[in-house]
């Protein structure tokens, strides 16, 4: 089978391999996109499919203290290698989340955290409140969508405004540091305490 | 009733009240010194009893990050003013509380924080080891009583040896602050974060 162009271009897209790397992976299993890809992903070169893959067992702890020393925030934020770890960039990236942890006080890392039991109630008091407020039926579930967006938006880190800069979100965030950095970077657990009075 | 100086003086050491405080709470109420304290702490005299009683709101949220940004302990420290709050002695004996958390990696605050669960589970497990052991059966409850004292000692914060002074218990350093400042002092809770690599 002939290998085209089109076709090493379309499979870099997929794995972010390069160029030679994706001619050799489709030359070895005539054209097969799927073969070619594990091909590529054992050889440990397609760094999209492998970056997710990969364990963050280095990283930092973090602690933001606000001034007055009433509020801080711990945050362990990790990567791959004690080396990325001490970069500049990892260190500011760090230092931004423990601050919006400190600022918007989140209740979970990521929408996948939130416990079902208390989705479930909260889904069952949107959809009340829809009915309460004369919703026409069918859109009930389009509703209740877009408030537990709005909960996920005010509760969940990921999904929050960035303090710094509301067009993009703390997973843009993230998403731009591991594009910087070229490592897996996860945002693992946080802390956050207050004194109330 | 004739009020004796033995009377004050005992009154004095119960509540920590003055002398003449002392001296009219027991006229008031004719020597009686249950009577003479609950007067006594109505009056806000009492002192000993007040602080116990007085709820610890205001404090002091820090965090010791250690060297090398792969530790740290969050740590929230009540105490009941913002002028306590910010003296050197208590900045101080937060700063020492966060160190042994990031240190000794405790479990809870307090004895009282375990779950019952879980001390039901030791409290058995000690007792069948005990009686692998062939330990005599009239031994058995104080040898669990034993092995739970050092099992406190070793995963309950306030319990453990203090890391600068193993002469003295987190407990001992904070009645010592409590001495000194005067206030109701609370350690209220503490996180501990580690990248594990």
């Amino acid at each position: 089978m002939a290998i085209t162009t089109e076709m090493i271009k379309q499979l870099r897209e997929l794995t972010q391999a390069g160029v030679l790397d994706c001619k050799r992976a489709l030359e070895q299993n005539d054209g097969d996109f799927e073969k070619a890809t594990e091909f590529l992903k054992q050889k440990g070169l397609a760094s999209a499919a492998k970056k997710a893959d990969r364990v963050a067992v280095d990283g930092r702890i973090e602690a933001y203290v606000h001034p007055g020393d009433k509020l801080a925030a711990l945050v362990e934020i990790n990567c791959e290698t004690d080396f990325v770890a001490r970069t500049e960039a990892f260190t500011t990236f760090c230092h931004d989340v423990a601050m919006q942890v400190a600022a918007t006080a989140p209740r979970w890392v990521s929408r996948d955290d939130v416990p079902a039991a208390e989705l479930a109630e909260l889904k069952a008091e949107f959809a009340q409140q829809a009915v309460d407020e004369n919703k026409p039926a069918n859109l009930v579930e389009r509703i209740v969508e877009g408030r537990l967006t709005k909960f996920y938006g005010e509760t969940c880190l990921l999904e929050q405004p960035y303090i710094k800069d509301d067009t993009k979100t703390i997973q843009q965030l993230l998403t731009e540091a591991i594009a910087r950095l070229g490592e897996n970077i996860k945002i693992a657990r946080f802390a956050r305490f207050q004194i109330s009075s």
